[in-house]
């Protein structure tokens, strides 16, 4: 059955590669899945890149008596800079390739292009971080926005010349030139804004910065400036009914599966971060066991103690947190720009993770520091838990068309979302003010709470089912046995869905 | 459209997660898609993790005066040993989620903890090849592999005992019971083996590399002796008929998606080492700046210069092998163990390129160093094609089953399929020539041959047609015009496909 079913697929994704115009006699034309599936995995690697900068926490010079945050403040800016910049790209690529959905060779080599540039994107900025008043950074940053905008640009036009590469929706409407134009008017805003900078840069480089602000901000600017003109002109509609693309509304659809990929590349590269640099430094020299260990090959292992547990600590943690989403994203069935936004955030706290487990166990026992460090980890759990629950508070907020039937008001797995979602930030919070409380035990509660969790996570099904048989007893004994309520409900739920279905 | 296309997909998704037994009441049974493709990201991370290990290269006490290849020969032994252990451990967990195809959040958690465990056997894997001679090494490595045994064998017994999570043809199969006991068999060898050695390890630990060899190679032997048999007494089946996991067998199916995203994953991490490289060391102190280069950030960053030229290089060359593979990929449309077997191979060698690229760059120019760094560059390049093009072949000898009609003999994309995979094994193997005859220009030849070969395969189509109509008038001058062939061909070949899709 697999051997059939594996058939099948092929064949399936086969129809898909096989479009009318294929047939036609244009041959090459591929689906993109594959494409954007590694797209998505550089560009989430790319954008992790910064926190594995951790050159200036082993500096000879930081002396153990600094403050945690004084010592990570440019740091931590400079990374959520990086991986604000970073999704940006990422997610004028996905716009992109929802209106281009099939390939041939020369937009894949096209695009790979495209991608080399936008993994460079890290680097030009950090040198721009750390050499501010310098030209140089400025020019190399916009050169590389430049390049890709004009690739990109090149690909709008190559597609619109070979209409079967394009969306459906698109190859069959009327507006394709204005939607080629539209298109590209958005695109090339970008370059066109960093052309000015980099020109302003030589005049008076402060304004250069305005600029590129401006240009990361620019679809929220746009789309505010335009709910303001609606507002006080009225209805102002110049783009066609059919409009689905480049709108910038929050609600704009955003491909889900992309978002999927984009997420489980994030969350793999911070789990594996720890043992990146575990395998790299932790592995004693066979000389240091001999002379300082006696030989003892376990007393040197001892000595690396808190790495391991911080390891496994931090996987657990980064794996669960995946566990919520993909549950999440398993009873999503349309993601929106807002809910995208909402899921770079938490993901941007993920990528802190690593940066705090290191820090946990960089600093001596007991000490300030490491405290501050604990509580630093807690902060960083806490937000990523909450903006996933704002995900779905969001998704909640139009849950016809973006959620599950299930997971709706009322579905039978509604309250154990909701509690899977809260678990999170619920402990990272208990987790902070016990630490603030009994600032002496912080390390051992952290370690608790990462070891507790997990089992937390497999009980708790029958936790929610509890804790809803004893919400019934307090609040409204009279009623009858929650279980036929809660299979009545079912019913309910599953007829429009079944319909909707056949 | 898109719109509909993603709600499409989404109740398509909602189908697959819909099993008739979720609705007699099971809830949480989920389409394990996503929690494979997280699977894969992880392990294709682990699997070339060993290479960011160059802290031998940068020890003071190395030399430059030093064979590259007797500084390497450790180094890579380990890495390759890794790679192999790793992959060995995802071909376990393919052939594990061939049998289970659904899973409910027990099994996601439960493959989370397995996870958690292969991420941590790299570094027990090189806490052994450092000390060889000690026994906790050996403890270690064979308690992470006994304990990923007992939670594979936990996720078979529970998956049984809810036949609803498995493959449809074990659900509705006769041999239930049979299929249970012989993946456990399976399963259950590895750890048995494990703790035979851990004993062993104690008494005579020679013997214990003997069987932990002997453990990876299992497979393999397991298959030969059966072979054997099967040739000295007859035919010998004990399993039934519609027997098609856990056979073996070099046709045995391996899901081509996930050969895929593995694959996906090992080229974006290999594309990114370099970059990771490069952020991490390469943006210069502005202190540096000031005292050596008179303030000047231009002159600073041109002492960078190979750098840059390296990372262009390595992202380009990897992402057209990627490109290669993908393109393979595209017509493949079952994949088979020994297909996998040699993509692993391909894959193995692609890991190494970060490493050959860093050598490149490491060495003062015109050393004999560097002469031998960017010869191994283009082995491994090399390597890597020979086995894309090996993929294929084999592809070839069962080609009704496994490769789509363009591209089977005969088929109107089989030539430029065929240019496509030869084009960097020739390239490298003149490059590699040339740098030792002209050993003097031998970094000039390299960057020439990274720098064209893109552009190279932007005109390989052109060439292909020049090539054979070049052909056609040398050898068959009076057959008629190629090109009336070629349609010809192609209706022979596209009326089989449309009949099997229709």
């Amino acid at each position: 059955m697999e051997k059939k079913r594996s058939r099948s697929q092929a064949s399936s994704s086969f129809l898909e590669s096989v479009t009318p115009s294929e047939r036609e006699g244009r041959s090459g034309t591929q689906s993109s899945h594959r494409l954007l599936a590694y797209s998505d995995a550089l560009i989430s690697i790319i954008a992790t890149v910064m926190v594995t900068q951790r050159a200036p926490l082993r500096h000879p010079h930081t002396g153990r008596g600094e403050s945690v945050q004084l010592l990570l403040t440019t740091k931590i800016a400079v990374y959520l800079m990086t991986f604000l910049i970073v999704t940006v790209a990422w997610a004028a690529h996905i716009r992109l390739f929802q209106v281009i959905v099939r390939i041939d060779d020369c937009l894949a080599l096209m695009n790979l292009a495209c991608m080399m540039l936008i993994t460079f994107l890290p680097y030009t900025f950090s040198l721009m971080a750390t050499f501010p008043e310098k030209v140089l950074g400025i020019l190399l940053f916009c050169a590389c926005v430049m390049v890709i905008g004009l690739i990109q640009s090149v690909i709008v036009v190559y597609a619109f010349s070979r209409p079967f590469l394009l969306n459906e929706q698109i190859q069959i409407s009327e507006n394709q030139t204005f939607y080629k134009h539209h298109i590209l008017k958005v695109i090339m805003r970008v370059p066109i804004m960093c052309l000015f900078a980099s020109i302003f840069s030589f005049i008076f480089f402060q304004l250069s910065y305005v600029l590129l602000a401006i240009v990361i901000f620019l679809p929220y600017i746009s789309q505010s400036l335009r709910w303001c003109r609606s507002k006080a002109i009225g209805q102002v509609e110049d783009t066609p009914d059919s409009m689905l693309f480049y709108t910038y509304h929050p609600n704009e659809p955003l491909s889900k599966e992309r978002v999927e990929a984009f997420s489980d590349g994030v969350y793999a590269i911070v789990a594996t971060l720890l043992i990146l640099d575990i395998c790299e430094d932790n592995v004693p020299d066979p000389a240091t066991v001999r002379d300082r260990y006696g030989g003892s090959l376990t007393a040197a292992l001892q000595s690396y103690g808190p790495e391991y547990l911080a390891y496994f600590g931090s996987f657990a943690t980064v794996g669960l947190l995946w566990f919520v989403h993909h549950s999440l994203f398993l009873h999503v069935t349309k993601t929106t720009r807002f809910m995208g936004l909402l899921n770079t955030f938490s993901l941007a706290f993920i990528g802190g993770l690593p940066l705090a487990y290191q820090l946990t166990h960089e600093f001596p026992r007991n000490s300030r520091n490491e405290l501050e460090a604990i509580q630093i980890s807690c902060v960083i759990i806490f937000f990523a838990g909450i903006f996933q629950l704002a995900i779905w508070v969001v998704a909640l907020f139009n849950e016809r068309e973006t959620l599950h039937p299930y997971v709706r008001y009322g579905g039978r797995e509604h309250v154990f979302m909701l509690a899977k979602l809260a678990l999170y930030p619920c402990v990272a919070l208990g987790t902070f003010f016990l630490t603030c409380i009994l600032s002496k035990f912080s390390a051992p509660i952290f370690h608790l709470m990462e070891i507790t969790v997990p089992f937390a996570f497999l009980v708790l099904r029958l936790l929610v089912r509890v804790g809803l048989a004893l919400l019934r007893l307090i609040f409204c004994p009279e009623r009858p046995d929650p279980r036929t309520v809660l299979e009545e409900e079912d019913e309910e739920t599953r007829t429009p869905f079944s319909a909707l279905v056949t």
